[in-house]
Parts: structure tokens; sequence; C-alpha cells
């Protein structure tokens, strides 16, 4: 299934981009939730240097994992889907076609 | 007044390590409240990302400053006591000489 056989309705662009910053900002969240239970468990002064290797290591897989292109978008949608971050609901304003194709790279 | 005129006996460099390593580790502390405000203060999801800048900064900044080599220790003491990282009660097992010198660098 290759995402470049989908055209986006409007309507789809903009949910598409109100669920890709909502799984965004959620996984943001557990991120930062992540670096305050780090904080709380050690109060090693030299905690803060593992704490920043994590984010280091967190924004890199950030950049090349919220790529917003419709050319690779199902497959974007797909990880996210497979990792929690959007739900199945997120995905109503799509086609049927998309949703497929969206929960079969999911499921791969 | 060039560090490299001093010589360090044993007692000195025993003390000077743990006035170096006292000061790395307050340091780290303040980074680490500082760190510690900012999350309280900011609930955004991406204040994540304003804390990993500055804390590559403040790494990048600590490895450039927190460097123990005897040729130039005296002027890294006069930095940290003109920074109040180091006091100049944690430099009395100093020969007096070295006192002097930490204490004009630490006023220019």
């Amino acid at each position: 299934v290759s995402s470049r056989e989908f055209s986006w309705l409007p309507s789809e662009k903009k949910a598409a981009r109100a669920d890709f910053e909502g799984a965004f900002k959620r996984e943001c969240e557990a991120i930062r939730h992540e670096v305050e239970v780090r904080l709380k468990r050690s109060k090693d002064p030299s905690e803060i240097w593992r704490v920043h290797d994590y984010l280091t290591a967190k924004r890199d897989e950030m950049d090349r994992k919220y790529d917003y292109r419709y050319s690779i978008l199902i497959g974007v949608f797909g990880r996210l889907l497979r990792k929690g971050w959007i739900a199945e609901r997120d995905l109503s304003a799509l086609r049927g076609d998309k949703v497929e194709a969206i929960k079969f790279m999911a499921s791969i």
C-alpha cells in the first residue's frame, strides 16, 4: 500500500493535521512525565546529564517520526496508531480506504 | 600571573580536586533546580524542548569550564570563586601565593 495513491480532501487534511498535532502533544507530555519521574527518582546532581541524553535521543526520534508530508502520512499514522499515540476513533474524518491502509500499516 | 609558575603539593592537589568536584556538584544542583522551576512554571508540553536547549547550552559551558589541569587551575578557580561556586574558605588548604593568585583572577 503506497500512500502516494491517496488524494486528500481539504476536510481530511484538516482532521489529519489535528490528529498529528494531538499525537505530538501527547507524546511530548509522556516525555515530560518521564523526565519528571527520573528527576524525582534520583537526587544525584548528575542525573541532569542523563536527562539531557534522554531528551537528545527523544528529540532526534521525534524529529524523524513527526514528518508531515501527505506522501508518507499513511505510514506515519500507521506507526502512531500502533504505538497508541492516535486511536482508531481519531481517524473518523478520513475516508475508509485511508483508514484501512493506516490500520494495515499499524499491523505490520 | 601565570599559573604555570605554581607547583602543587600532594595535599594541595587533594584539596583542589575536592573543591573542584564540590563546585561541579553545586553547579549541577543549580542547573537541576532551574530545570525543575521551568517545568513547574510552564505546563506547555513543548517546554521540554526549551529545557533540552537549556541543558545543551549548560553542558557545553560546563565542559569548557570544568577543565582540571594544573597548568590552568588558578584561572579555573578564579572564575569559580568569582561566580560563587567555591568560597574563599574552600581554599584554606592551598598555599598563600596560590590563594592570592586565585583571588586576583577572581577580581579581573
